[in-house]
């Protein structure tokens, strides 16, 4: 039996606003009704029914592999009538670029995709303690939401009953106490490249070390606006597990509802970031800092928080932010196997390298630190853990870690935490070393205030998705610069 | 100008009763009344004033270096009156054996060091998930103190203004809700002696892998205790930054006060172990329980906690419990560099290795899972981390890291854990591997739910004290016992 020929005009009646969503690729029609609510991505789906899917795969690169293409067959309902064909095509139609009201991006930064905007904090940015919100890295898995007018903007909390109660940027600014929280936010792919340099190639953006930046954000507390919705903090229902977040966007993640109500947690609501509105870029006009976990938990563009007994069902809450073992890959990977990414490990990166003459060090808090007066190289670089556990001790190596110096912790962090609150920011650190002690390659690590570190190599810590990579940060010793 | 002579009279009247205290060592004379308040010891120092240090150094020969002999030095006054020496020595005198009425131990415990007792659990006994009592790894700093009747003993809270409260043990069961916690406990010189064998000699007992176990504890929690002695939970003294704990041998360590009041951290004052009562080797009648934390913390025989600004001062958290990198060692390093260990890293070991035929493999468990038919080798062993931290998978390497396979871990912490505690115990695994994968080394490495794991070797993180040494236990492949 063939399969019946559809008209264009009927693919068409099955939009958004239709009950059954169609889609088109090629010249073959899908139902793909079903299969909306299990979209990984969420609704963004509903922007391709009643037309051409293509245009979208085109944007969402992600999808154009045979896993994608077998999922759609399963949907097949029919081809295009031949009348509609033009040169056997149907028309791709015109997309309405989701793209299209990206802000401008500051010309240093290094672009690690366009669409959606991905791009990385370059490394003379990174040795300063506060990143400039405008070098601070961009991390989008879609395009940035126009949100229009903050006073516009209205944040849903959704309770374990399902009751709902709704804030205006406002609202949150004039009901609750403002706090300033320093901290860094650290993308799970930050140095994928490494892994995939020293191990196998890895699926994902190919980060360097700029996928971490530092800054001060404002706003209010989330525990804070949830006992005011209603929850009460002291004895909360057991119900509820987790506080999922959505974004304009249809971006979606959670966290622990423990973390998220935590005393010592600082999870906030957050409108500013270094004194000035939030760009758009990184969640105008309202966003989620979770701090200490990685950074795709602290939901940009928040326009709902959903208590709950379930973690959120994205993509990236259930998928893409994992690691598995060196011996599981694409084809053969239990999602389900691996918890969510949430408190990351300890980093490290070398950000520069300088030769520094004798009489230049002799004159340098260096040089009183270290007392070297001879020929030396200053390495400079981050360190950070997540948890808030403290970096206690940067190890470098001159000689690919057959000998190890201790680097000086630079004392920056002490200017913006209190004694109570935890270690949400990267530790800057430097070091002289005499050049005679160079051999091969600097190595760097760190260990945080649980005495974790980092490994050695990457393939015994190889995750196909490449995130988390730890390894030590090796720089070859002929790449130092000149002073 | 000659130092005097001194007659043994004389020294025998500045004993712990007086106001000035004096020891001798040979036949020279020392007034070590201003040291005694920096002895890293604490005060059963005292036990020896008023006749010869020399008996007391034979039982805690740790002092026997030249260190702690040019300390002494310091505080000469003169030498022994020869009429009181017979054929040129001093008597040594009667020393009352603090040791004396330690308890008899289980013979299946692997002793370390005899006084103090430390003795390590055999590999047999790591693989229950409960350890019972009497084959629970006992680290002892001093003698078992013995406090008599647990009727007579008391626990006294020194409040941050100085105030006393008192506790009897029958108070605490009392007054307080009872809680059982099931947590692991380590040493942080477990696995030592790999350390020390893959890299460089350390200093401290030469612990293997079982200096570790696991039970439930019985007792009341330390903030409820706290709050009814007069702390505010909500909001507590700022000047309160450390809960010091006291033994009534005299040995004293302090955690965090966040920790000891944290709802979420389960510190407790426990009576009883495994469903009796606490036996004298593991603190009989009261002893703290800190969960997550290295075991130095949970101090045996409390009979004091102090609220305070401060760290305890004792040896124990000022300098033995903490790692350096590398290349300090004990001549030249400044103790306070690095911070006294509390949470601690990720860990696991291999406690046993058994080959195991097809046809005994095909019906049990273990073939339902990994669905191996032919010979193999049947791996088991714990997987622990800190700060209740969940180890999340445990990957073995048959061939000495090249290829990685996943453990089953196995689930017994379901069974004590109620959802909203944290990871308090350690996790134990096993794997069967098929013989022909086998070359040189099983390794085994653990990751925890922040995705710290191990480091793959131990030079670049070896430390001189030979703290937390969690390299990747290898173990050769022809160790395997035939089943």
């Amino acid at each position: 039996m063939s399969e019946p020929l559809i008209r264009l005009a009927e693919i068409h009646e099955h939009n958004r606003e239709a009950g059954t969503f169609w889609v088109y690729r090629g010249d073959r029609v899908y139902d793909i009704t079903d299969w909306v609510p299990n979209h990984p991505g969420g609704e963004v789906i509903l922007r391709a029914v009643g037309g051409s899917i293509e245009p979208y795969w085109n944007i969402f690169t992600i999808h154009q592999n045979q896993d994608v293409y077998d999922i759609l067959e399963q949907y097949f309902i029919g081809n295009i009538d031949p009348r509609d064909l033009v040169d056997g095509k149907a028309p791709a139609g015109l997309v309405d670029d989701p793209f299209k009201s990206d802000p401008e991006r500051d010309s240093s930064l290094m672009v690690r995709s366009s669409r959606p905007c991905n791009a990385e904090t370059p490394a003379s940015e990174l040795g300063t303690f506060i990143t400039p919100a405008e070098k601070f890295y961009v991390r989008n898995h879609l395009w940035v939401p126009d949100v229009g007018d903050a006073e516009d903007h209205r944040l849903t909390i959704e309770l374990i009953d399902g009751e709902e109660v709704t804030y205006s940027v406002a609202d949150l600014r004039k009901n609750f106490r403002e706090y300033n929280i320093t901290a860094t936010l650290q993308c799970s792919g930050n140095r994928r490249a490494h892994m995939t340099a020293g191990s196998r190639p890895t699926n994902g953006l190919q980060w360097q070390i700029g996928a971490i930046s530092t800054a001060t954000w404002t706003g209010v507390r989330l525990r804070d606006v949830l006992a005011h919705a209603g929850v009460d903090l002291n004895e909360p229902d057991e119900d509820i597990k987790h506080a999922q977040f959505v974004g304009a966007e249809a971006y979606g993640a959670s966290i622990s509802f423990d973390k998220a109500i935590d005393r010592h947690g600082d999870v906030m609501l957050v409108y500013a970031m270094n004194g000035q509105a939030l760009p758009r870029d990184h969640g105008y006009p309202l966003r989620v800092l979770v701090p200490g976990h990685v950074a795709a938990r602290s939901v940009k563009w928040l326009n709902k928080v959903i208590l709950s007994g379930d973690e959120s069902t994205s993509q990236w809450q259930k998928r893409d932010y994992k690691c598995f073992g060196p011996n599981v890959a694409s084809h053969n990977v239990n999602w389900d196997d691996a918890p969510a990414i949430q408190e990351t490990p300890v980093q490290s990166a070398i950000t520069g390298v300088r030769q520094v003459k004798g009489d230049r060090l002799r004159d340098s808090d260096l040089a009183r630190v270290y007392g070297l007066e001879e020929e030396s190289v200053v390495l400079e670089g981050y360190a950070f853990a997540g948890g808030g556990r403290e970096i206690i001790r940067v190890d470098v190596s001159p000689d690919n870690g057959k000998t190890w110096w201790q680097a000086q912790l630079l004392p920056h962090d002490k200017d913006v935490h209190d004694d109570n609150q935890k270690a949400w920011a990267w530790k800057q650190w430097r070091l002289a070393l005499p050049t005679h002690a160079l051999h091969e390659h600097f190595c760097v690590k760190a260990v945080d205030e649980s005495y974790n570190s980092q490994p050695e190599q990457f393939d015994a810590f190889y995750n196909f998705r490449g995130n988390l990579a730890n390894g030590w940060h090796r720089v070859p010793v002929s790449s130092r610069s000149k002073d």
